[in-house]
């Protein structure tokens, strides 16, 4: 099974980089793992809220693949705990999924089209986190749920 | 009113320390702030768990005046959505709140007569964090409070 991160936006900010390249490798230890961001298009700024997600919205489609299953990071979706994260990955490895896709959509969220391709809508927390930095949290939190996979010591409770 | 940060542990590992510096001093715009770093005791690595908790409870509490708020960030507390946040830290204002003080405890957590002390148990998410992480995210989460406060653009949803 593949990993995919894919994330609306700029390439990640300095403040986040290095973490994010740093438990994107612990990931790939367990995982080939990868990261594909979608720029927002040319004239953004000049574009509604509505016509913007939808103009992302057709980006996000053309980078899926009918099989994968993709996992919607959306402060409305279903909390999980790390072992819970663990136990998502666990069963779509044992389901013979070829990619697993985490999506961060864009600063508006993203357009219904996407919510309803998406087979799980995970919410990080209640608090709302700036995107540069739930990239951060994703990779972290994926590279524990393989942690916890394989009874390594990283996490502890 | 002051805010401080306080945390048991190393300092900030260079995947947050940016990012924290960052967001630290965007709060000191709208509050003085600062951070308290409390090093682990000398022989913690030969320390039972619960010793080392006393250990670090004795340390926090020298860090504490009486007229002190004390939030603690332990998952298992209450979530607050991040406007949620802001009302709590607006109400502390309104108290003539000191010192509003942000403890994130070591990495057993912290003991229970720290608990009892804590005004408010605040759990981010359902979600385990690691430590340098919760700094970075709460360096954030409330530079974003401060901006709901003053109605600014930073936060929205």
């Amino acid at each position: 099974m593949k990993l995919l991160f894919l994330s609306v936006g700029k390439p990640h900010e300095t403040y986040v980089q290095s973490g994010i390249e740093e438990f994107t490798g612990r990931v790939g230890k367990y995982f080939p793992v990868s990261w594909q961001l979608i720029p927002a298009p040319k004239n953004a700024a000049n574009m509604s809220e509505l016509a913007l997600k939808k103009a992302e919205a057709l980006a996000i489609l053309q980078q899926l693949q009918s099989d994968d299953y993709l996992i919607l990071l959306d402060e409305r979706g279903q909390q999980f705990n790390s072992p819970g994260v663990a136990q998502v990955i666990q069963q779509r490895a044992n389901e013979s999924c070829k990619r697993l896709v985490f999506l961060i959509g864009g600063a508006f969220g993203v357009d219904e089209p996407i919510t309803k391709r998406a087979n799980t809508v995970w919410s990080l927390s209640k608090l709302v986190f700036p995107h540069m930095l739930v990239r951060l949290i994703l990779a972290e939190q994926i590279y524990r749920a393989c942690s916890i996979l394989k009874n390594e010591k990283y996490h502890h409770v």
